[in-house]
């Protein structure tokens, strides 16, 4: 049963993202109408420079006055592709105040104040999706949410981020140096004119923000997501991560404590066998492995980033949103019931990977070993290198809290034998 | 907010998959109520054999009258883990009659009579969930019908069947034949003691028509799903298909047409390229890829069957239709608006691998490659073999219909100088 009245949309940007929601509303507005059970209208559309040519919209719709726009009471769902803390923040605020839902893409709101954003909404009996803010069109947000809701969640672990993984698999296939792949990465479009958020992990931190507070039913806010980027990754670290098997990705890792009291998200580089699926994972794409206690462990792919794969997740929100507002219903709202601790960065176990530049001199190893072994850091396999007067040490430690390799590293720092501590990397998904 | 009056759920068998559905629901009983905003309540348990022992299930629950226990009006929620067509549909039916919204696993009855389920769930205002009848707990019915809602699909090819996966990969790794597989399969307990849904491939083709109903928005039945298995697939062909860099997988593969006005949805072995992401999944896994127009190519992969992971997929759905129930809200109802045609295998389009057994003389190349361009179809690579008389021509060809390759094949029989057509097989995923 079609209703006459069509929903009407604000479409909050219209970038990259945005002008590939209002093309596939308008290519596939029939589908679109049938499956939600009422037509869509675009409404209006709100810039920062209206002069611009926007090709397939009617120039009337578009205006400057983001605020007028989301405070009209004929609006049934906002979509917000503007990007970043402000104005997104009051104009999504806005929104709900007069009665709209909304779908947003915005991980940096969404991690940096997701949970005023839920109360909001709540409040106002509106609906709040962001399925486009965590890979893209690869659905995870709805499955976290929605699908395994009836299991326990205990891991979540993936590459969120296309373009440090184009960098590092360009590193890794061409043995080229960190600059000379971002440049790569840049004049291919895979990384911005300032690639600082993709670069130094703030991207990826955003997502693991937003996947750990909704498989963990906790806030987790960007800050509680310790984060490394990839500019220390070397070419160096890359052929000693082959030698042992392995390749280096920039993973985004949330993760329940073994007691389930506490948890914890973090973004770092690592070395993965090359065995594990994630080390297949190339060029730009995204994938985020969930393990959860019935379940098991499931695997999610695809392009994590782009105008029309972000735009096909926002149109899946949009449907969603849309059909709520029809029959009267609402999605689901935040869950953060369960209220974990969320731990830092030294409580989390895991294993590592150090190379040591040290004194070619007999009884360097064991002055080594016995640093490792006063901070309770057991070494699984160490490799003696060197020639020339130089040598090296490569240690592989079994699992250990982060906070005993610190202190590990911070104490062989002290050895006069030891030069240096060239790299240190941690060993994930075995 | 927590109601307090506590949500009625009948379980309809308590097997393999109901069993973990009563661990799942007493174990984590507190995180379902905090995520249904109402607490669960174990209302029934109906069984072919009250007198087994059922661990951490109340006596006074179990009973031989499914019947009576879908009849009774206090009920919320019929999880239906029977399996089969009778008395399941009835069951179902009577269940939404008296206002109770229905979970299943149950992909034969989906397949052969889906639609009558929806309708009579849609006339009584109801819910009818079935994540798990798809690939267990890998999240792929809410994906389709909710994630992708705003894309259109135009293909989902994918490994849906365990037991068979588990076969072909035992063949290829240790090189046994077809019976010797699946005796190893039958003693792990991944293939049951009568085989045939599984290794005929009626399994994989119930759940071939349940995407393809989903992700076209049209009414796909299983008997509209081309099917074959994997009996007549010998070592030899699983040989060939190394030699040509490839591996040989039972695949399920729903395709809209190049015009769009139709669909396909067929089962079948097929060779696929050793470097396509399907051909490294292993043992009974499962893993289907989706390719979208806006999203691209998506995969999911995981555990296919079990149940754990079958009953999470049940209790995800349990939530979704109990949430439902709190906020007097409607999950998304059957969406076959589209009614596209449903073409036989005839009109499907793909490339073929075809050995002959041919008489040993000049010429026969000849004679065979006359036959193949009489019929459209164009050879892309030829092998000759042979020695001692025997001879082999093992012809791949690019793309041509399904049709066409029949009617070529039948005339190769009747060549004198072929003595045999040893296999055929389509080529997939390049
Ligand atoms: N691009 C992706 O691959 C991708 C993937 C996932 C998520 N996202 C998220 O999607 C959102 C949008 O990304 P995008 O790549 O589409 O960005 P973009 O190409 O930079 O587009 C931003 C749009 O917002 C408009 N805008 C900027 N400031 C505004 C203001 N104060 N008032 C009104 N309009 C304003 C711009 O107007 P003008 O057109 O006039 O400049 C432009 O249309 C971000 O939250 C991003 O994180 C993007
Ligand atoms: N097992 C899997 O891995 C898997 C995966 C995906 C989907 N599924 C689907 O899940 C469903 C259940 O599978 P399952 O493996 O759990 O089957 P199962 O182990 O054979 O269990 C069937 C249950 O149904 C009961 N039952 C049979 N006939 C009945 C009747 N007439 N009235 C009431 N109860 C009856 C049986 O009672 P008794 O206990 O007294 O024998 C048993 O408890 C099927 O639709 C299957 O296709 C299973």
């Amino acid at each position: 049963m079609m209703r006459t009245r069509p929903l009407k949309v604000a479409l909050l940007g219209c970038g990259v993202v945005g002008s590939e929601v209002v093309r596939i509303m308008s290519t596939h507005a029939d589908d679109l109408a049938a499956r939600i059970g009422a037509p869509l209208e675009l409404a209006g559309v709100a810039v920062r420079r209206p002069g611009r040519v926007r090709e397939g919209i009617d120039p009337a719709l578009v205006t400057t006055d983001a605020v007028g726009l989301v405070q009209r009471d004929d609006i049934d769902v906002v979509v917000e592709v503007i990007g970043g803390i402000e104005p997104a923040r009051t104009l999504i605020t806005t929104a709900f105040e007069h009665g709209a839902s909304v779908v947003t893409a915005n991980k940096a709101l969404l991690a940096e104040d997701g949970s005023t954003l839920h109360e909001t909404a709540e409040k106002h009996g509106a609906d709040l999706y962001f399925e486009a803010a965590v890979a893209a069109a690869i659905p995870l947000v709805r499955p976290l949410r929605e699908s395994l809701a009836g299991d326990k969640v205990n891991r979540v672990l993936g590459i969120v981020n296309g373009t440090t993984n184009f960098i590092l698999d360009r590193m890794t296939t061409s043995g080229a140096g960190y600059n000379e792949a971002l440049e790569e990465a840049t004049a291919l479009g895979y990384a911005e004119a300032d690639p600082t958020a993709d670069v130094e992990g703030f991207d990826a931190a955003a997502k693991a923000a937003i996947l750990a507070g909704i498989a963990f039913h906790t806030r987790v806010r960007l800050d509680d997501v310790h984060r490394e980027g990839l500019t220390d990754v070397s070419a160096a670290d890359i052929a000693s991560a082959r030698r042992m098997g392995c390749t280096v990705k920039l993973l985004a890792i949330c993760e329940r404590s073994a007691d389930g009291r506490s948890v914890t998200a973090r973004v770092h580089p690592a070395m993965i066998p090359l065995s594990h699926p994630l080390a297949s994972v190339h060029e730009a794409y995204n994938a985020v492995f969930v393990e959860a206690e019935a379940a098991g462990q499931l695997m999610f792919y695809g392009p994590g980033a782009g105008g029309a794969p972000t735009a096909s997740a926002v149109l899946g929100d949009l449907v969603a949103a849309c059909r709520n507002k029809v029959n009267g219903a609402r999605g689901p709202g935040e869950s953060a019931y369960a209220q974990l601790a969320v731990s830092p960065m030294g409580e989390v176990v895991t294993r590592y990977h150090i190379s040591l530049d040290v004194a070619d001199k007999p009884g360097v190893l064991a002055q080594v070993a016995t640093i490792f072994a006063e901070h309770g850091v057991s070494i699984d396999t160490v490799r003696q290198q060197g020639k020339d007067g130089d040598a090296w040490l490569v240690v592989v430690t079994h699992r250990a809290p982060d906070a005993a390799l610190t202190a590990t590293v911070e104490a062989l720092r002290k050895l006069d034998t030891v030069r240096g501590v060239a790299s240190i990397m941690r060993v994930e998904g075995e």
